[in-house]
């Protein structure tokens, strides 16, 4: 929460720069948002169009014109966000705020450094920023009961990833044996690589076996990684199961206030108290 | 619904047109159905056979034959649809008259523009006809149940989504940045597009990284994706659960206002009151 | 249950030839379940090698002496079938008969015609007459759980592989005329079997898109049936965990016998009656 | 559990060898644990660099002085080893025993073999030590979850493997014929290869049809091995749903005997009596 760093002084320029620039609430603070927006979009498109050397080539001058205007803008925006916050060192050491650096610096070390121009790539971490304007308040709340499901079977998908790469240096080690360099499997570590693509069935083919002991072994490989695909599966959903379950004991205990409790419990598991009057009533 | 806004007039032709036509509870309106799917299926089949050049060649008359006889039978069709409703205008509107439209356009357009040959293939839009006719009574419900379950995880699918093209974008550029152009990565749209190919373990093959530092990064995006994978699923899943069982979760005792009663239950699971008053009194 | 046909005579010859050959509960009867096991096994494993072309001109002899040897030997014990049952023609005409014959069939008539040798691949359904050795008590229940769980989304499946069937009908006729002829998509049929392809995240390479818009629409493709697997899969769990919670109801109420009822539950769901003896003293 | 068979004496060097080498509790036993985890980690990244052969020629000297020292440390841990327990022979004899002279063998036997220079491979099996090392407590409990979940879902997942084997072994016949030697498909085990590659949607491509019939059935098989994909999932889902709830479920009420309490419960949900007793007297 960099917000709290960035407690906005009760009058003057800054209060309302503030305003505008950090939130939302204010039909200018939209319309920053907004605006903000369309030039992360049109600036990640002009990065990714100059990639394509078709592109690069023939409209050269627009795209460096594109590439200044979205710069200064974005520099512009910087320095406003500097001038906005109280502590202006704590918002450029924030992640935001090396993000909004990270979004302007390719841009100006590319003339002092005329080699750097690959670093101009880094320009689409802009993206980033798009999950600050977006606050998105509904999708939030989903975003945490993801999120709570995911940290909650964090322990179960450590054992899980540490068995995926067990089986996939052994399996690596054992490909490299049986089918040698003349087949592609030239060294352990593309050996797991080959082993990784099929476990996770992406099979890219770019190495495949060509003996039939090899083929045998890829076979026992591959319906292993097809039924372990359904552990990470049953992790996630029996925690997203329990993370949605959490969320509807909107009923705290009128006792000690401890929540959690089952949609059918009539008792606080805590303290005992009654949870529910008007059914503790009928049981009575 | 265009049901509601093709009433049937209470006498007279149109109403018996359109009990043929749009219902299916009598014999000929059955019928009438039945004569569609198969005419709708042979004219799909057409359109497939037509685009095998092969066949083209050699079948050219009969399959013209072919095509402008069905044409003409959902011409008239769609005629005889719009005699038979009230507001033809409505049913010209709505989603089912312009697929109807659209089954009928490309033969008569490709008469007048002589370079509209392209424009044939729109005749497979033809296929959505059959949901038409397919009023499928009990597979609707458990449609609805999908539709509810996936409605309900829209907002966790929006997130889902947002975080993988995030990847995907983020993915592309380093792809782009440490293959190089060289390796099939000419630009970030390409990369971006085997991200994907790869992020979804589809793993085409047509490109693939080729550097060492390339295939770590492509190893952790498979692991990532394949664990990724997981997150929809168990979304999915726990909303199905929760569609499934909302349906007799309306059905509250009357006694002690327990609820997620199974649906054949006649008496409350946890203080034995009868639950449904109707089946209540044939019971006693 | 082919079984109820085939009741044995109450002595005789035929009764004892009964309990060997079609059941396992005497010494005598498994050990010819064993034997038979291992005939399969080895008869299959000779049809595979044959298929090798490289053993197939070495160890011609060897392999055509082992397959008449297991032809002879699943003969005799079609005879030896067809003698122990009452009904012999009721026994030919069931599903296990039919995979009895169709065995040893392909044998016989390579020799009498020629050219049927490509039927000697039908041998390979051999592998069914495994199921009819193996009773498996204790997985036969597991199997009919895996078999309740399906039945029930039978509705929910079929609706998602229309959908699915649909997406790849349209999205074939699409990619036909976004890439065409020159890059593969040849045909509807065949951008059709690239769809499939590509939607069930197999990926094998053989047709891939090579324009932007062909490879942007792959990539949509692709999101979607990554998605779109999270379907059956919840489908099958939610069905599944149903399955496998309706089993601990041994639990039938002692007023109407009536099963099924939730764990928690006090009272039957169908009469009323206090469910549980213990428990409902304790509470009153 | 073989620390059983590793008791420790109580006095002398042994006793104390015996808790720096095998415990983790002293700060001996934690730094010799960490120094073995750094060690194989290492000694296994050497093993797989000697296996890139631009590294393998350029530093093979520096690579071979590396493997003697991580050699002759293991070496002495595993004498360590043999003198710190009660009876050496059964610690030899142990999975870890094994696992531990396996990581020296190949070293000292390719000096006395020069033809076993392909054994060092063997060495790989060093990852393994890791598990002895890393106690992981917290973990362990998750990797019992998940082990519970697959060990109650064995059965069904035996007949799912037999299922999915038998569909593999008569696809690959019927590809066999349909497609042929021409296009690959030159055996039965070789098309048995395909049909796993195609059904657990690995899809490599080095193998595809080319026919249309061939094309047809391999999207039957797609479509029947995607939706096949839902069903270990499913299993493992609700398998493991039930692993999670069936450690509170120990728990139940000593008032009325309901149970499946949460965790922290102390108090019955359905009435209210207090759960565990010396959690009780401390809230009295």
């Amino acid at each position: 929460m960099s917000r709290s760093s960035e407690q906005s002084p009760q009058g003057g320029f800054r209060a309302r720069l503030h305003t505008i620039i950090f939130e939302a609430d204010t039909p200018a603070g939209k319309a920053f948002d907004v605006a903000l927006l369309w030039a992360i979009v049109f600036s990640i498109a002009a990065v990714m169009l100059e990639s394509v050397s078709s592109i690069r080539v023939r409209y050269a001058s627009a795209l460096q014109v594109a590439e200044w205007f979205f710069t200064i803008i974005f520099a512009l925006e910087y320095v406003l966000r500097l001038i906005a916050v109280r502590r202006p060192l704590d918002y450029a050491r924030s992640f935001f705020g090396l993000v909004d650096l990270l979004a302007i610096l390719p841009s100006f070390l590319s003339v002092i450094f005329p080699g750097a121009q690959t670093l101009l790539v880094v320009r689409v971490l802009r993206l980033l920023r798009v999950f600050r304007v977006l606050k998105l308040g509904h999708l939030l709340g989903q975003a945490e009961v993801l999120l709570t499901a995911l940290r909650a079977s964090r322990g179960k998908i450590i054992v899980f990833l540490g068995f995926v790469l067990t089986v996939d240096v052994v399996m690596g080690a054992i490909m490299y044996l049986v089918e040698g360099e003349q087949h592609g499997f030239d060294s352990i570590p593309r050996s797991m690589y080959w082993a990784i693509v099929t476990m996770t069935t992406v099979g890219f083919g770019d190495i495949t076996p060509k003996t039939v002991p090899g083929q045998f072994i890829a076979s026992v490989l591959m319906i292993m990684g097809y039924g372990i695909l359904a552990v990470p599966t049953g992790i996630v959903s029996v925690e997203l199961a329990a993370a949605t379950k959490q969320r509807p004991d909107t009923q705290a205990c009128p006792g000690c206030g401890a929540q959690g409790h089952d949609l059918d419990a009539r008792y606080c598991k805590t303290c005992g108290t009654a949870l529910d009057w008007t059914s503790a009533k009928t049981a009575g």
